[in-house]
């Protein structure tokens, strides 16, 4: 394996918004990130949760933005009050805030039938200066890259429209590979195994994720490796381990 | 109302977990601490979800809890070796890991008829020296309690049993009220009367969240206070301004 094979990409994420730590909404984008970035090549190794706040924003965005590749944000990127995204991140790159010109040509097509481009609506093509769009094919609203930053929407299903936009456009390294085997094992039974097995499969992570169903304790084990022979090692040695201890186990996790 | 009535009291909450930040398991935590504290009058202001990694733990940890009243973390203290999080903060506290006596031997009589206290097993025993405990009648395995610092379950509904034991024992401010309308109408018609009755209504902050269905617009808008009759006040002069603008709304949201 070469060393720039071996690099590992990073990626952090923030979480702009009131309504998740009121509990009012239930987020759905710390998943679909992670996943999206591990296709990528991409580990999202951070993620903060920060008010609808300047001070928070800034600061959350200049910590992450300097030890992670890439910095993701989503939420605070619509036409109301409530939505300083932009400006916060402009004060944390020390920019002005200016409308984008392409952002404004696409929200004044997209909203010509809808009833015209009000300044509420142009609100929406402000960006960081020096910025580049980011398509939505969804709601017209594009996201917002500066450098290493991603600024895309709260509401999941547009995240999602442009993260499609980015797909295959970040450098990245090895894939994170996993698999999973569950067991109707309470863990503590098998926690010198998990251990023992994990250290003698150099690269490779071992996740215990137990469980109550059915009135019944079990566990999910799952395998983490950018190397597929080694995974596939550390799964037979597992599997082996865990049936000779008297434990069968359902291949792909319970 | 008095200098202490005034008061807002700020928890952070940690979510320690590789399985979070791998996209592997939708997290449920956050939400239901959140909704949790603001019954106690406590406010969630920062979420951090961390890997299974003592640095990045001891970091978070050692942030949070100085600038917030208190501190949550959820997720690595069961018997596996990845359950690193005891460790991670006696680290971060200076303070040596010891066994809690009580926690041994609530441990022993659950696992009596269970296969008996193995040494995996008295790992959920290990607190930072000078802990107390938060009862968890689900699995035997306690809660943690230091200082300001509050160490619950990974599993969702272990956590809830442990909140469960901590209601009405923390100190609080207000209880944060909330209202909620919905209108079927693109919050970008509305963006100045929604900045203009909150600015007309101290105390009160509105929060704009858009949704797309049955291939319409609409959002819900919600008022936040610690005053009920503010509270009130601002969402008959929205309700009213929406009406006159020609969006008939919806009590308690759509």
């Amino acid at each position: 394996m070469t060393a720039d094979a071996a690099r590992i990409w990073t990626a952090a994420l923030i979480i702009i918004g009131d309504e998740i730590l009121s509990g009012r909404t239930q987020d759905r984008n710390v998943s679909q990130i992670a996943a999206w970035l591990n296709v990528q090549g991409i580990r999202l190794r951070e993620v903060r949760v920060v008010a609808d706040d300047t001070d928070a924003i800034v600061e959350a965005v200049n910590i992450l933005r300097a030890r992670n590749d890439y910095l993701f944000t989503t939420g605070g990127i619509g036409p109301t009050h409530d939505d300083i995204t932009v400006d916060a991140i402009a004060i944390a790159l020390g920019v002005r805030v200016e409308i984008h010109p392409t952002a404004r040509a696409v929200l004044a097509e997209y909203y010509e039938t809808r009833g015209g481009l009000t300044e509420a609506r142009l609100r929406m093509a402000r960006v960081p200066a020096g910025a580049s769009l980011i398509e939505n094919r969804m709601s017209g609203a594009p996201g917002i890259r500066h450098g290493n930053i991603f600024i895309m929407a709260g509401v999941p299903h547009i995240t999602a429209m442009m993260l499609e936009s980015l797909s295959g456009q970040l450098e990245g390294g090895l894939p994170l590979l996993s698999a999973q085997i569950g067991c109707w094992v309470p863990e503590s039974e098998v926690a010198e195994l998990l251990r023992e097995t994990e250290r003698t499969h150099e690269g490779c992570q071992i996740g215990s994720y137990p469980f109550f169903r059915e009135g019944k304790v079990g566990a999910n084990f799952v395998i983490r490796s950018t190397d597929r022979q080694s995974l596939d090692a550390c799964m037979v040695a597992l599997t082996a381990g865990l049936e000779a201890a008297g434990w069968p186990v359902t291949q792909d996790g319970i």
